[in-house]
């Protein structure tokens, strides 16, 4: 499980971050990511990280989430709610499922968003699955932590119930990085705009479709390489000609 | 859910009752009993329980465990340790299924114990059975209402019989049409051997690949004609420029 990231973004209380560490480590899960906390480091933290003091110290903090997810190849974000555009939405533990399946070399994010109001749009759409926590309807609030731990317990009883099926391991390619992926976005919409497809003064619903899409295919290494490669030539095409 | 209490023995921080009481209602459980808390009630346990009052208003404070279980057909209680003598151990997932198959007329108590040392072997021996959540052998201990979350949690996945069917909830919009893909993918091709990406002589390898992506997203229809409208773009500035 040394391949998964917890990536906490712009959480409010320095208590949950170390609530969060504990129910972590209670479940084997070792990396923590904070994006723009707050306040942290703070006494809070270490007391309710009651003992996994250890993951709060070694904890990565960075001011961005595109930081937090480089090197990623699968990004998983945590909603209370069913967006307009979902992705694939899973439970935690068909998360938990997927997760298992991936080869070794494969980097995974989960993302928790804020306190108060999750993750938002925009970040959601940086997620190859959605995960949907089952909650009452009537109070569907978890404790940040809370969430936490119930991702991490799925995830663990998964890996240890299947600690020697590795020969079940999905064979794909290598996942291309977020931050590669990202690029391309940013190169198709380029494209897009000057080939006068996209209004670049209302382009969010167009993008946000195709980054649906592409996400949804989970790109390879080889695949992110061609779609540079193909607006590489059509962007040479445009210009020179 | 509503012939399930959640009885806590002897807790010591009112933070983690306000804590425990949100974990339940976020999982449909009503009924909290407080065996002896140090502390209650509490502004911290009013804070954490974030919305959950209504269940620390309710609850019932007794000074002994036996009157907490008054009327329970069938005691259930957690535990980290091992013990020398355990009563039937199970799993969190296997004492839902014990739950959810009782007729509804049985009534249930799920014991948890104090923060630092859970619950005393008098009090394990008055239990049908004990609960022991999997956890990281080198880390066991887990935040009180982290633990009351994952109980509640598989409890609720059970009752809901929610375990996989989140994927139901999906909204997807219509999917697209075999022949439409498949024009999609002759049009994408004719642009990449006009931009000298695609070589006609030796095309197959590389669509295949793109054909793969695509088809590993599963279309929409709307998807496709937005991809069509990028093409027919695209061809137009390539030769009208």
């Amino acid at each position: 499980m040394n391949n998964i990231r917890i990536v906490l973004v712009e959480t409010t209380h320095p208590g949950n971050i170390g609530a969060t560490a504990r129910a972590m480590k209670s479940m084997g899960l070792n990396n923590l990511y904070l994006v723009a906390p707050k306040i942290f480091p703070h006494v809070d933290a270490t007391a309710r990280a009651a003992g996994a003091d250890d993951i709060l110290a070694k904890a990565k903090v960075t001011t961005t989430l595109s930081e937090a997810l480089m090197g990623c190849n699968l990004v998983i974000g945590t909603s209370a709610r069913l967006r307009a555009l979902p992705l694939h939405l899973v439970s935690p533990r068909q998360c938990a499922e997927i997760v298992v399946k991936q080869p070794s070399n494969t980097e995974i994010a989960i993302l928790f968003g804020r306190e108060n109001n999750g993750l938002t749009n925009e970040e959601l759409l940086k997620c190859n699955y959605h995960i949907n926590i089952p909650t009452n309807i009537e109070f569907t609030s978890l404790n940040l932590a809370c969430a936490v731990q119930i991702i991490a317990y799925e995830l663990y009883i998964v890996f240890e119930g299947k600690g020697n099926s590795v020969s079940k391991q999905l064979i794909i390619d290598e996942l291309a990085k977020a931050e590669d992926t990202a690029l391309f976005y940013e190169q198709l919409q380029q494209i897009l705009i000057a080939v006068d497809f996209l209004n670049p003064k209302n382009p969010r619903y167009l993008m946000r479709r195709l980054i649906r899409l592409f996400n949804r295919a989970i790109l390879e290494k080889k695949e992110v390489n061609i779609l540079f490669g193909i607006l590489a030539k059509i962007k040479k095409k445009l210009f020179s000609d």
